[in-house]
């Protein structure tokens, strides 16, 4: 049994993977046979992931705010606090805060055989986003 | 993708697996290749689960309140909101709230081949936890 009181040091989204100002917290990363992958993302106003998909899917549960998802072909879609959101393996995706809303979800996601977690696309444009 | 705005119906945890009252929302149980189980659990004061182990571990995040978490052969330990725990495969524990503190938490597990996602045992004891 491990448990961690004291965070390890919240990272800033990397700018090739995000847009706007993201706070990543890991939350755990367990050994094998385990496979999650956890983490806390908290979204600046305006702030978004660029287009991605996950191996093996991935569960947003939002903690607090209001933010956006859409999926590759669908709707922009509106998410609050108390929102879970199941992305199928291999479905191109994006997520983050409300234009005017900051939003903070759990992400958690299942690491492939090879450890991978994520295959990273273009970044979301205005005329993916209107918003 | 799916996205859970209206929640399906909380229920309470079983008297077999748990002293007190409790509270389990399910979050998530995706179609495999995923074997993730994710929950929200609501500990009322002095509720907590019996003596269990989990075939790939399980992480605990504590949302709220202030709680208790013990692995067979350790010391009672105080978790509280923000803190992760990490519970080993096979390792049996119980978790909970503080004797006079509510306590939520997520947990996130993996299930076995089988669909096991916990191996139940006996009810904790007050030579377990003398509070």
């Amino acid at each position: 049994m491990q448990i961690t009181r004291q965070r390890p040091e919240t990272r800033r989204g990397a700018a090739e993977n995000f847009t706007g100002t993201v706070w990543l917290d890991e939350l755990a990363a367990p050994p094998a046979p385990s496979r999650l992958r956890m983490f806390n993302v908290h979204f600046a106003p305006g702030a978004h992931t660029a287009w991605h998909r996950h191996p093996h899917g991935q569960v947003l549960h939002v903690l607090e705010g209001e933010g956006l998802v859409q999926r590759r072909g669908g709707a922009v879609e509106p998410i609050r606090a108390g929102d879970t959101v199941w992305i199928e393996p291999g479905e191109w995706h994006w997520h983050g805060a409300g234009p005017r809303t900051f939003m903070t979800h759990l992400a958690v996601v299942e690491a492939a055989e090879d450890g991978t977690t994520a295959d990273w696309g273009a970044h979301v444009t205005p005329e993916d986003h209107p918003a």
